[in-house]
C-alpha cells in the first residue's frame, strides 16, 4: 500500500471512503471487545491448575526447614521459595525476601517506608524533605507512576529508546539531589516490550547520583516471560552494581503473577544485605509473615528454574498466537507512514505509536466500534501523552477470535484517524 | 495454703526450702518448653485441614459474582467473603474490605496511610504534625504498641480494668488534640482475656475527642473465639457509633488467623462508607487485589457464621483443655497472696500478675528451668512494665503434657520469687 503522506487529496478521500465503509461494517455488529487489560485469559490460567489440584494433608504443610507453614512466622519466606526465585532470576538467595501475592504491594510498601523512615543512606525520612522528584521512563507502567505521584513526587519523563531509557538524560537528571529514584521494567518493558541493553544496565549501576539514597526500582516483572526459546537477555544488575559499589541502589522485584495466577501468585523483593536488614525490621512491624502455604504450593509444583522455564514455554504457545494475530493485523499498516509499533520477543504488550495527535481519536473510534483500549495517556506520568500518539495494546485477555476482530478494527481506526487528520 | 504475707520468717524459710527443692527437681530434667507464643499448635491447625483437602478445578475458581478468582482484580474482596465476615461479626457487608493473610498488616497499613495522607477528618497528613500521641491499654498487645511506637507516636498507658480500659482516664486524655487514637482488643483482650463492658463500648463511641481525626483501632481478633457455648458478649461498636454520629472514628479489624491458619487465613478491615472510600483509593494504588483463591477456600468451607461457630467449638475442645490445665495449676497459688490471674472464657491468653517487682525474676527462674515465657514488659509500651508484675501466659502452643509440666514449674517459680522477696 502507498504511504498516506504521499497521496493526493483525491486519493486520500477515496481511501477514506473505503476504510470508513469497512469500519462501519464492524461498527454495525455491536461488538463488545477489550484490548485494554494486561491480564491473562482463563485458558492461560488453566495451565497452572495443577498447583490447585493437590490435596494438602498435614505432612505436606511443612517447609524443608521443618516449619509448619500453616502457622505464624518466617517473615522473609520459606527457604525453598527463596531458592526457586534465586534460580529463576540468577540472583543470590540471601538477597531475597518473599512477599504476598503482589509485587506492586512490595513496591508501594518499599516507597511508603522510604517516606516514613528513609532508606539506607537517607539523612531523614523522605516525607521530611520538600520537592522530591522521580524519573519515569515513558511510555511506561501506569501503576508505577501512580505510586510515586500519590506519594507526592514530581514525575520526570525520560523517553524509552530501543536500548532502554535515554541514559544521557537520566545521567543528567540524577545530578539533582531531589531526584530520588527511577522506575524500570528492564525486560520486555511495559508497554514497549523491549529489553534494556547491557550498556544501559551498566550505566544505571555506574552513574553518579547526587542523592545519597537514590533507588532504582527494578521491576523485573517479565523476567522469564519469553515467547520462545530465544528470549532477550538482560544483564544482572546486582553484578554490575557490585562492581561499581552501588549495591544499595537496587530494589529488585518480581512475582509469579504472570507465571501462575495474577491474583494468587507469590511476589518477592531482593536487595543488598544492608537494605534487606533495614527493610525486614520495618516489615516485621507490619506483619508476622506472608502466606507460606501458597509459597509451598509453588515450590511443590516447580522444582527449579528449569521447571518454570518449561511452564513458560507452555504459556508462550498460547500467548505467542495472540502476539502473532496482533502483529499480522498491524502489518496492514506497513508502509502507510502513519504508525510504528514494537515486535517484542516476550512480555505482555505491544506498543503502537500512531500519527501524533491521533491516539485519542483512535481510542474514540475503537470505543464507538465496541472495542476498549487502554486509556490514551495511561502510559505517561499524570496520564498525559504529550504527543497524543501512544496506544498500549494488550493482546492476552481476549480469545483468538475476538482478538482477530479487535485488531482488524484497530488497523481501520488507525487509518481512519490518520486520514481525518490529513484531510483537515 | 497460708497467705505468704502472714508467715513468720522461719515459716517462710521452711516454705522456701520446700519449693526450692521441688523446683530444682524440674530444673535437673533439662527441659525445653515454651509458654511464650500466642500461636496454635499443629493439632489445632489440623481441624482446618479440610480447607486444603479439596482439589480446585477451573469451575471452582469462580466467585458468585462470576469473577475468575485466579486473575487480577476485585480490590475489596469477593462478595461471599464479605458476607461471611458480616455474618460472623454482625456488621454490614458494605463496611467491609477483605485483605490478605494478616490483619496486623491492615492495621499497620491503615496507620501508615494516616501518616502519609491523613484520614477522613484530617487537616493534613499525620506526618506533618508534631508530638502525636496514642493511647495503649495495658497490659496489651506488643505488636500494636510497636506499630505506633515505630510510626513515632508517644505511647500513653491506660490501665485495663475488668470492664475494659479505664474510661475516666481515656476521656481525659482525648481532650488533647495531639492524641490521635487508641488500640483496643475489645473481646478476650490480649493478654487479660476480659471483654469490654457495654458501658465501655458506649463511652468509647460517645466520648468527645479534641482531634477531629481520632481513630479507635478496634482489633476484634477473638470475636468468635469462645471456649464454650456461653461466650462473652461484646456490644457492636458500629451501632453505638452510629447513634452518637462518630461512625468515622472506628477502624475495625479481624481475621481468620486463629480460626483456620495463622499464616494463611483471611483478614479484613471494616469502616464507615466515607472511610472505606478513602481507604480503597489508596489501597488501589498499593495493590491490584489480595488473594481471592484463599478467600474462596474459606467460603467453600464455611457456608455462614454458624458454620464458623461450630468449627470454633471443635477448636474450643482442644484449647479449653489447655486453659483448664493452666488454671488448675494456678489454683496452687490460690490464697497465697502473691499472685492474681484472669480466668477468660475465650481468647488465647491468661494474664498473671505476680508480686510487684517479681515478674523478671519469675522469667529468669523459668528460663533456668528450661521454660520460655513471653518477655516481661512485652505487654507494655516500650517493653517496660512499671510494676514488674505482669506475665502473659500463652497456653495454646505446647502439648497438654508439656503444658502440665510448664505450668507446674510456673507456680513454683512464682512462689520462689515471692519468697525470695519476702525473705530479703
Amino acid at each position: 500500500m502507498k504511504n498516506y503522506n504521499l497521496l493526493t487529496k483525491q486519493e486520500l478521500q477515496n481511501e477514506y471512503s473505503l476504510v470508513k465503509s469497512e469500519y462501519e461494517k464492524y461498527k454495525a455488529q455491536g461488538l463488545k471487545l477489550d484490548l485494554s487489560r494486561g491480564k491473562p485469559n482463563s485458558d492461560q490460567l488453566d495451565i497452572s491448575l495443577p498447583l490447585l489440584a493437590e490435596s494438602r494433608p498435614r505432612e505436606k504443610c511443612f517447609s524443608v526447614s521443618g516449619f509448619d507453614c500453616r502457622n505464624y512466622g518466617v517473615l522473609d519466606g520459606i527457604p525453598e521459595m527463596k531458592k526457586l526465585f534465586a534460580d529463576m532470576l540468577g540472583i543470590k538467595e540471601e538477597y531475597i525476601a518473599v512477599g504476598g501475592n503482589s509485587s506492586l504491594q512490595l513496591m508501594y510498601d518499599a516507597l511508603a517506608r522510604a517516606m516514613l523512615f528513609g532508606v539506607v543512606g537517607s539523612e531523614r525520612p523522605w516525607c521530611k524533605e520538600e520537592g522530591l522528584k522521580w524519573i519515569c521512563v515513558t511510555p511506561g507502567y501506569d501503576r508505577h507512576f501512580k505510586i510515586t505521584e500519590t506519594l507526592g513526587f514530581e514525575l520526570l519523563s525520560v523517553p524509552m529508546t530501543s536500548d532502554g531509557p535515554d541514559m544521557d538524560m537520566v545521567e543528567q537528571l540524577v545530578c539533582d539531589p531531589k531526584v530520588k529514584g527511577i522506575w524500570c521494567v528492564p525486560k520486555y518493558s511495559n508497554p514497549t516490550g523491549n529489553t534494556y541493553s547491557d550498556e544501559t544496565v551498566r550505566r544505571l549501576a555506574k552513574m553518579e547520583c547526587a542523592a545519597p539514597d537514590f533507588r532504582i526500582m527494578w521491576d523485573n516483572a517479565y523476567a522469564v516471560h519469553d515467547l520462545g526459546e530465544e528470549g532477550d537477555k538482560l544483564l544482572n544488575i546486582f553484578d554490575e552494581a557490585e562492581k561499581y559499589g552501588t549495591l544499595d541502589r537496587i530494589f529488585y522485584f518480581t512475582s509469579t503473577s504472570k507465571i501462575t495466577f495474577p491474583g494468587a501468585g507469590v511476589a518477592m523483593m531482593a536487595a543488598s544485605p544492608k537494605n534487606l536488614k533495614q527493610i525486614l525490621t520495618y516489615m516485621g512491624v507490619q506483619t508476622i509473615g506472608y502466606d507460606k502455604l501458597n509459597q509451598l504450593r509453588h515450590t511443590s509444583y516447580f522444582s527449579d528454574g528449569e521447571a518454570v522455564h518449561k511452564h513458560m514455554m507452555l504459556l508462550a504457545e498460547l500467548i505467542g498466537e495472540k502476539f502473532d494475530i496482533t502483529l499480522s493485523a498491524l502489518d496492514e499498516l506497513d508502509g502507510l507512514g502513519i504508525a510504528e509499533w514494537t515486535k517484542p520477543r516476550g512480555g505482555y504488550f505491544v506498543s503502537l505509536n500512531v500519527m501524533p495527535g491521533c491516539a485519542k481519536r483512535v481510542f474514540e473510534l475503537m470505543k464507538e466500534a465496541g472495542v476498549t483500549l487502554t486509556s490514551v495517556g495511561a502510559t505517561f506520568p499524570y496520564g498525559i501523552d504529550p504527543r497524543d500518539e501512544n496506544l498500549r495494546i494488550a493482546p492476552t485477555y481476549p480469545t483468538n477470535d475476538e482478538l482477530k476482530v479487535a485488531t482488524a478494527i484497530l488497523t481501520l481506526a488507525v487509518r481512519l484517524a490518520a486520514l481525518e487528520k490529513l484531510l483537515k
